[in-house]
């Protein structure tokens, strides 16, 4: 912290509430790590105060970037100047920079995070069949991110119809490779990979958002809630392979920076 | 810096440039000893965005407080809710905070460092006679802490008459115990202390503020630019006691981390 000076380039994350956030640990370490002059720094904002202060940070001109986190995710996606490709399909983001030319550029990495994190455990997506319980910011993500990927087959499931009607039409669109559909897990037993993008598991009484029971013994049990949820315990259980969301969560960290200009892993 | 997390206070420097601000520094420094979970950023911010800027500052829920710099301390004094003694007399301020009904409080502390460096060595101005050269925005501000401080006589002198006038009738008003005046160095020989509060030493050929020959041996001659400048050493030969402008820096934030809740000096 001693190295801040009238030089360093500046980041923030912009949430409300503000105080679990790891992005300025995660970002800082690295900064430190490869000897960067930079600093990414808490900015608590409320949803009534996002437009005042986006305005705010993009006249900042040592301002370089932003993550957003709830609740300004999909707000945030109409005050910059262009969306990336995924950002355009969910209509959120979780970052946001300033482009050479003093635009402001956004996407999102909530999914590629998710990919990505499979990828570095060895779990390769492309041509699987995924079964996706959950299209909210995160599960719609996830769902392009996935389709993008190359899966062969996508089932996605949501108790809400409409939402997740919308996403697969969408998708339906920009990704006419991917056979779609919707459908329950029982269906779906012999999908090579499972995955939980709603926030059942959160609270300690929650439900199981699925059985892992109900699926072959291959498929690998996916949940994106970063502590050990009953799902993964259960599926551990039930002798299949499980994945938890402190993966995603690194590989979001690694798309951020890349987006950001930087190499998060290197030394 | 790597103790930034979502918890962490921020307080922020504004300037235009900002390259060169040693605040970050020197709070950094201070929060790191304290074990205080804040941390102080440059925000560069040109003139045509203050007021954007500030906007999006206020609602910054965790952002605390701000010091102003070049060229922002005069337009910044008409964007706070409230404005301290001393800042109310010369227009301008160089901190902000937030109070806790939410509103902004603004004062200035140029003036208040000079007094208060002058007083860490030793130096009382109270019942003294000084003669000050230049009320541009920091000598004006010295002019204000010299009387609040209770000087018997103040003598000023600016080139532009207008704005010597200026002060020297607010503070005759503000201030009616103190004898107020304008004049030249050579008629006023007799002061305790004469203070440059011009830029006349900044740049290597500038010809001497006031040639301190002219002055008695016992007028402490103070310069409050940082570095060594031509009047100093110039002092030095004649014999005169000197005062260099790194204390009114150090004196300067003292009374910004005191206006922000801090000690700077407590270990």
């Amino acid at each position: 912290m001693e190295r801040i000076d009238g030089s360093t380039r500046l980041f923030g994350i912009i949430g409300d509430p503000i105080g679990a956030v790891r992005s300025p640990e995660v970002f800082n370490a690295m900064f430190m790590r490869q000897d960067v002059n930079a600093v990414m720094v808490p900015l608590h904002v409320g949803t009534a105060d996002l437009r005042a202060v986006w305005t705010g940070l993009k006249a900042m001109r040592n301002l370089e970037g932003v993550v957003i986190t709830m609740p300004h995710k999909t707000p945030a996606a109409t005050l910059v100047d262009r969306l990336g490709r995924t950002a355009t399909l969910i209509g959120s983001i979780n970052a946001a920079r300033r482009e050479p030319d003093g635009r402001w550029q956004g996407d999102t990495f909530d999914g590629h995070g998710c990919v990505e994190g499979l990828r570095m455990r060895g779990h390769e997506v492309a041509g699987k069949g995924v079964f996706l319980l959950g299209v909210g910011g995160a599960g719609a993500a996830i769902a392009v991110a996935l389709a993008e990927a190359g899966v062969a087959r996508l089932v996605v499931q949501d108790t809400d119809a409409e939402k997740r009607d919308r996403i697969l039409s969408r998708l339906t669109v920009a990704f006419p490779d991917v056979v779609l559909a919707s459908g329950a897990i029982e269906d779906n037993a012999h999908v090579d990979v499972a995955i939980n993008a709603t926030p059942l598991g959160m609270k300690e009484d929650d439900p199981l958002p699925f059985d892992p029971a109900l699926l072959d013994r291959s498929t690998l049990v996916v949940d994106i809630i970063t502590k050990s949820t009953p799902l993964l315990e259960r599926a551990a259980l039930t002798g299949h392979r499980t994945h938890g969301g402190q993966h995603m969560h690194h590989g979001q960290a690694i798309g951020v920076a890349r987006f950001f200009g930087f190499d998060l892993d290197a030394r």
